[in-house]
């Protein structure tokens, strides 16, 4: 009954449990076409294709999804100060939307109904990958077999796994599993699972792949400098090759590989998933936390506090969210991004950085934007300013507080000793 | 006319700025009386005293408040993560209300009036030492000579306050005057003004006092575990020396010891200051760094999501901004730390670290608080979760994403093409 | 097999769906306890033990929570002036926490592993027990029959319930059914569904169950004094018949007696469930209203400018969205609820209300509290206050917005003229 | 010396103390030019103009600005919902920006260096004129009579003034002064000091100018629509009349017109004014209360929920308040405003209303937005809905409130019992 059910774009990644939902896709009466995005993962692309093929595939796609990722996912990420729970970066959060899209994009071409992938039942990307299709197209249908108990019962071990993908002729890879999942694109690569499940135990060392450990990297820092325009890196230059990139996927490749050389970006945390369970991930984002940084400095030197207040209570705050969460494609996720443009208007000028074994050092940084004026600013000069006036400023402000405290002595519960003071 | 003015009671520095200040006050008829607050920065509390004397005060006050520091503003601030504008750990911020509040008690055993300070008008502090002074006491009358006209004309340049101090017969150092500003305290040391007034000088090695920097910091890492109840931390222990310390002041200075040792803790910024100038500054906060990565580690692990989603909107962001701008006597400072102890009722549990070269490095956490469940968040077994209900959680979160694409596409607004589909 | 499956308490209404879950339960093997809690609806409790016993119920339990549903939830929603979108006071969501704790209560005592009820699959209601039932109990086991294909797919219209209730002998009242649904306690009832599903039917006249239309109510006015003590009412003062209410249920139904009169507290809404989906509903909240004019105005009186901000932005958004989507019984919502008391302490005094055909009209307003003082706020005199402070205020404020406009001017982007002024 | 000190333009009201600051301005050595702009307030404009020159003004500028205000000001204030404290639509701030923008342009036209006003040194428009001017032109010179102690002392009570008019031969309106003062404009009237400045007082019925009150307005209803697009007013019809109005000025008037007869629109409040003193006020707002009950309406059907959430506490919050405080011009202003349009794509659609003695009724509202969908949304049919998803949503929700209670239930602070269960 090969195809009788319609056809599937399956989210493939060359590994043992896409390949098994490939051919057990196919037994179940679907045509599958296999679909594979380069978000900047390392891969042997033509390797996957071949295996999709073997399985059964009736296509493989494979599409280049790299400047698609940094300009409409990484660039406002950047723009907005984008962190998650303080720590996390969001790679993985940032490239489902846009592999999502490829997906719903090819569907729509190759004429299926259905997508699937291979997310597990617990975890945030299933969640991404789900909301992104039904945001793009609500009559998409998916699949996602390790919800439905026919497969996950099924195939509850690894040996299950292998002992059907040999009964299918699906070749295994006889490198030795770690003991960790890794999901991995060219903002970041994140670990989980496995022994890191105990948040108590230290990765080992062998684990992070990206970053040389700060105890290894260089004993000379490298020097950089990063010009952005409204807020989106547009240029940088690197001072050990005397090299200046404007190329927005060479831009951050390249700093991508000095922030590898210095070891910088990894993190470990235990996080709150969408679904409500706590997780620990490990993650290395190396280009990413120098981004960060850079971007966070110049707003300080170009960008109004007020509406810098404003924009982190809104557009920070809830576009991480949203990212994490899943709701890129979502009337939200239009309205937050609507708002970052403005606020980023002045973002303009030059940070210079030093990368040293983990530490992103800012060095300096400059702007044509008219908001710092350090004759003005100046501690060592009046430069125009009344210091008067803050006189009468202190005492507008502290009508309130007065008037507060008059209340609260009147009521003998306020008072200068200790005990009072700090009492609340 | 000797104290025919009244009584001030003076923040008293030691310095050349508070010396002519008290000076100028006897000069204008009032009686002085210094005043010092130990808050942990490095200084000759009797050669002050000495000087104070020298200058004509009629007392000197010298008061410990490191431990009411500690206690009553440093573990609220990191119970709260506080922080200002993404940076700035507010290490001078949260010693005014200290210092205010010894000053105020002070005052009012000394039967003084007025009190006065040598904050410039430019700056933060004069609003932070007066507001807190106002909250404390609301008839208290305030000093503040360099808002005075007639005292920072007279004393424009350095030149003028030798000359005055030479006239009165008070001792100058000799040591050639640093070209930026300091505030120093056991939590921090801030540097501003001077060469550092243009943001993109790259501050010289020289300038940072209290910590190593990480090129020269030890290449052996140490390593130490923080211990948290109720999200303030109750014990460390450190590997190399294979001490446990318990007692709060002994806790931070300890933290303050290896981080200056290992390089951490040092910032760059140009932040917003209240007065609604831009303004660079420097800042080494060693022992806060680590336990800032350490409570918010310890709050992953531990505190509800959705409780820490709040705090962070509400306590994190207000309680920052309260104490930068000083508002932290204050009714709605009252009010955010009345909130802060039930968000960390259950932040108790231990923090493992490495130090190294200006990197705090989570390497394990654990606590007795049941919010994280290895076997119920485990990616590789089911532990009681039912993958299915995922799906119904997933189609009900697709329900408002549906109806919007539906409308939009409807509209022909919305489409799964890169043009579209990014298109706000 | 009867009881074989095990004992369920059953939330019981009295009417045909419950009734029917009832004997329904009982065919698929279990005991069953019917449970209903008094929360001031109009109903004949008699009638429906009655009904319950016939359909077979091993137990029924009456509970009046009048008194917990105002002590413990209603006045908190006062306190924190508690809305849904701007326009919903939350009615049948404050009952529901009361209910699911008392039958959870019952549960325990009844030693029943389940319990059930008889909301739909697309309702708020659901929801709301259900994480009720699981943050009270996190063991208790929920049957949601119209959840259940073989339930709701075999009682898909009325017909089918009223066949199966002539088979099983259930009594079922002659009376014609309404177009429209309605859920009542005492502080408020609702209407959706049926005909109110076309959001642009007008509700008909005889639909409004407990106000007087403001058409019909009485031509001469109602004059009533409400007092609050840390923002909870504690006495009311009612001038027609010039009695005092002291206690919070008294309280309470005097305020809805009155607000009924006079034509108070209709409100009609389309609004959005917690499931995704818009949804139109009518509702009726006489006292409530009268309360939160009356709690909002005295706040104005005697609550500090950012106290309140930083109340209304955290305590009344979440509250409410907590109260709304059923999390009352959650971590978040301890924490928001802890923040309560300190935001209320000053929140004392009487409100003087005139109450006139649907209007509640405030007349005045007093308190010892002493954040408002008439001689200092006075515009007819200076009170104290320094006018030339005022001059300092502004011009600090002013600070960053000159530095802007200059920038702005530079570029040529900002001027004047009404295309550019305006021009974002 | 007559306009030695350069050239002023007057905000001029015609009344006695913008007269008496016309001639003293004179006296003092400006040349001073009157300014007048027609905001919608009822004046008899051309003897202010005689009054002004007869005064010794060299001009009078008579600006009509009423559509100005209606289209840059009122309508981003309906999209956004805006109101200050839950209780006042912002009238009067409203109004200012235009005047000073107005100002300004008439300012730079006539060559001033100055603009000056006759606000007093206790109250907001003071802060919101100048904030305004110097937004627009940094570099503009404010005089402020009423903070300079040489006017204000001068000029203390009421026959200071009178005597200076008559010995300027300045003439002087008869009419006995009311015991308040009001502003006026198209938006509102507001009325404060004087004998409001007791919060107990009940304003006297013949205070209220624009609106009929409740008990003399029409026993008959009158009934509306209002219909918008993308969140502003761009139709209404009147049954009574059968009249369509399009016109902008001419919606809002009509409004006005319906709602002063119908008793609609008068508000009593004590506010928190910007420099921190509690202030009581009585507004009158007619129109503008039917909008926002349309506007408000209208979103509940056409906005998606959480568009609305983050909306609600950005755009409306802080557009509230900065155009409460005067920030109207100001870079944060201009980012709120940024993220208006997109809020309000969907917002479009028609709401019928009924006005009824004080009452504006919602009575139905439709769009052709597909956000609300009937059948979906029904509680009588599945509509595509499939109610056993809702099964997992719920258990997915629930799964962190399982997790609190089993850790609050192991530390036995939680319970069902009353005690345990609301203990925070």
């Amino acid at each position: 009954m090969a195809g009788g059910k319609g056809k599937v774009l399956l989210a493939y990644s060359g590994g043992l449990d896409t390949s098994t939902i490939l051919a057990w896709l196919i037994d179940e009466g679907y045509d599958v076409v296999a679909f594979m995005a380069d978000v900047g993962q390392e891969e042997d692309f033509e390797a996957a294709r071949q295996k999709a093929i073997k399985c059964g595939a009736k296509g493989f796609i494979l599409q280049d999804m790299k400047r698609e990722f940094v300009e409409n996912l990484i660039w406002p990420a950047v723009q907005a100060n984008a962190i998650y729970e303080d720590v996390y970066l969001l790679g993985t959060s940032l490239a489902r939307p846009v592999i999502a899209r490829g997906m719903i994009e090819a569907a729509e071409k190759e004429g299926c109904q259905f997508v699937s992938h291979g997310c597990t039942g617990k975890g945030n990307d299933q969640v991404r990958f789900e909301l992104a299709f039904y945001g793009l197209k609500p009559d998409i249908k998916v699949i996602a077999p390790w919800r439905i108990p026919e497969f996950y019962n099924r195939f509850a071990g690894r040996s299950a796994l292998l002992e059907y993908a040999a009964s299918k002729g699906i070749p295994v890879t006889q490198t030795k599993a770690k003991p960790w999942s890794t999901d991995e694109n060219l903002f970041h690569i994140s670990y989980e699972a496995g022994i890191l499940e105990d948040p108590n135990t230290t990765p080992p060392d062998d684990m992070w792949k990206l970053t040389t450990s700060p105890e290894k990297a260089p004993e000379s820092p490298e020097r950089i400098s990063i010009f952005f325009k409204q807020g989106i890196p547009v240029s940088i230059k690197v001072s050990s090759t005397g090299k200046e990139h404007t190329d927005a996927v060479d831009i951050f490749l390249t700093l991508n590989a000095l922030a590898r050389t210095h070891g910088i970006g990894r993190v470990d945390i235990v996080e709150n998933r969408f679904i409500g369970v706590k997780s620990r991930g490990c993650y290395e984002s190396p280009g990413a936390t120098i981004l960060r940084t850079a971007h966070i400095d110049l707003e300080g030197l170009t960008l109004d506090r007020e509406v810098r207040r404003i924009r982190d209570s809104i557009v920070t705050t809830k576009l991480s969210e949203i990212l994490y969460y899943g709701f890129f494609f979502s009337p939200e996720s239009e309205f937050v991004r609507s708002c970052i443009p403005h606020s980023q208007k002045t973002v303009n000028g030059e940070v210079r950085l030093k990368l040293y074994k983990g530490n992103v050092v800012v060095e300096g940084r400059q702007s044509d934007e008219m908001l710092y004026d350090e004759k003005f600013s100046s501690m060592d000069e009046l430069g125009g300013f009344e210091p008067e006036a803050t006189s009468g400023f202190i005492t507008v402000q502290a009508i309130r507080l007065k008037r507060h405290g008059l209340g609260q002595q009147a009521k003998g519960v306020a008072g200068v000793g200790v005990d009072k003071a700090y009492n609340i």
